[in-house]
């Protein structure tokens, strides 16, 4: 189901929202719903991996900015909502078994674990809504297409058994809006904060912007550059290329709904 | 050894400050040293218990903002510094067995095992000096004292076998400053960022400002008004009090001195 302009209109709460993806009724995609609250990147892993992976997210905060972390064998993440389950929150899942694509499911609970734990990272639609309530277009909402994602050579710090090299989003923008971006995006660092580079894709790995890793290739206008951000799908990457044996994610744009405020000082929710 | 002003002058590169440092040669606070680089507090503990410290500081960033952790068994730190081996380089050191003091040292390569590991967080020393730069004097540096620091009943969000409630440093200012202080500081929030409190010490569960439970009590003039800021020493304090079988800490005022720039946007060492 993709809830039209009229059906999010209709959509009352916070609580009505995740209550629709709880029981199923909502499966797409989150994009600009419940605007405003911070949208999350999420996985699931077996505790045996979560210290290698905290490492790793912690020495790469531009990709990978935590902003919750669960107890092993709870569903619940109480610091980023006081209802949070995460085996039915997301309004889709992807599994991946020994590195490899599994499933795709709506529902977790059938492979949810006590030795099982979430990790919640921020999200590029923390950044975009700012961007786009300052006047700075997005190509790919006007295009009605899913962000283009690059493979790069930009090195990763290691942790643990995880490494590699960043993925990265681009969105192309006209040249005096860079400086405001830039500024604009600081702001979030724990929604991978400023980009990462601006111009040329080649001096980055990338051999043809027209040729994405993940999601669509969008047009780029002539006195457009491109500008490319660190990417969640960075940590995804790495848990596939480790191998491990069971990871959870959200289905790439189905993420999950917190209750914290985007411009929270800190992701900790309070009643 | 305390380190004159002459002697500060005359040790001419982090290299050779690190070098005393490592060889024993100096072994006194860290306040002052190396300006402009990154002082961080320290905790080594078995890895068995690192996964929910790590939750508990990621819950808790302003007075847990982790900057650094090491892998187990690794004593280097490559994020913060090239050369970093954590057995070596604090001035001195605090071992904790099951929750209480045990000794204090100037290296820990005797007490290092295999399943240690380190995780640093930033200190206030960063604030401190930006704060002083900005021409707002801090007492507790014109008296020659050690920050007045007090249990509050302010509670901390749980991690794993971790908890409990924060403890906070007081430095007093005069009103006019506070606003300025407070955004200062929000520029640091891998340093304990803005206060947590101004005024009233009982509301946070102060009893009394001339008994901190560490650091020595300032003078507070008829102007000026207690400000709070969230403490490093709530990690050491959560620590105890779980009663772990063996912590070793930085001892009070004795930090690491890291490879980054305070005012980097990232704290992860680039050559």
């Amino acid at each position: 189901m993709r809830l039209t302009d009229q059906s999010i209109a209709s959509v009352q709460s916070l609580a009505e929202l995740r209550a629709a993806i709880r029981s199923g009724a909502f499966n797409d995609h989150t994009a600009g719903l419940a605007p405003g609250k911070l949208q999350c990147n999420i996985a699931i892993l077996p505790a045996a991996y979560a210290l290698d992976f905290l490492r790793f997210c912690l020495r790469n905060p531009k990709p990978c900015p935590i902003v919750g972390v669960g107890e092993t064998g709870d569903p619940s993440l109480p610091t980023l909502g006081p209802d949070i389950d995460i085996r039915h929150d997301l309004p889709r899942y992807r599994l991946y078994r020994d590195g490899k694509f599994s499933d795709e499911v709506t529902d977790i609970a059938a492979h949810w674990r006590d030795d099982m734990m979430t990790v919640a990272l921020g999200c590029s639609f923390t950044f975009e809504r700012a961007l786009m309530a300052a006047g700075i277009p997005m190509r790919h909402v006007e295009q009605n297409r899913t962000v283009p994602m690059y493979r790069t050579t930009l090195p990763l710090e290691g942790g643990g058994v995880f490494g590699g090299t960043m993925v990265v989003s681009m969105r192309p923008l006209r040249g005096g809006d860079v400086p405001r971006a830039v500024e604009i995006c600081a702001r979030y660092p724990l929604a991978h904060g400023a980009p990462v580079h601006v111009g040329d894709p080649a001096a980055i790995g990338i051999a043809a912007l027209d040729r994405p890793d993940w999601g669509d290739a969008v047009t780029i206008l002539p006195d457009e550059v491109p500008v490319f951000w660190a990417c969640g799908v960075t940590s995804q990457n790495t848990l596939l290329s480790a191998g491990i044996p069971l990871v959870i994610t959200h289905a790439p744009g189905h993420m999950l709904i917190s209750d914290i405020d985007e411009d929270a000082a800190l992701p900790i929710w309070k009643p």
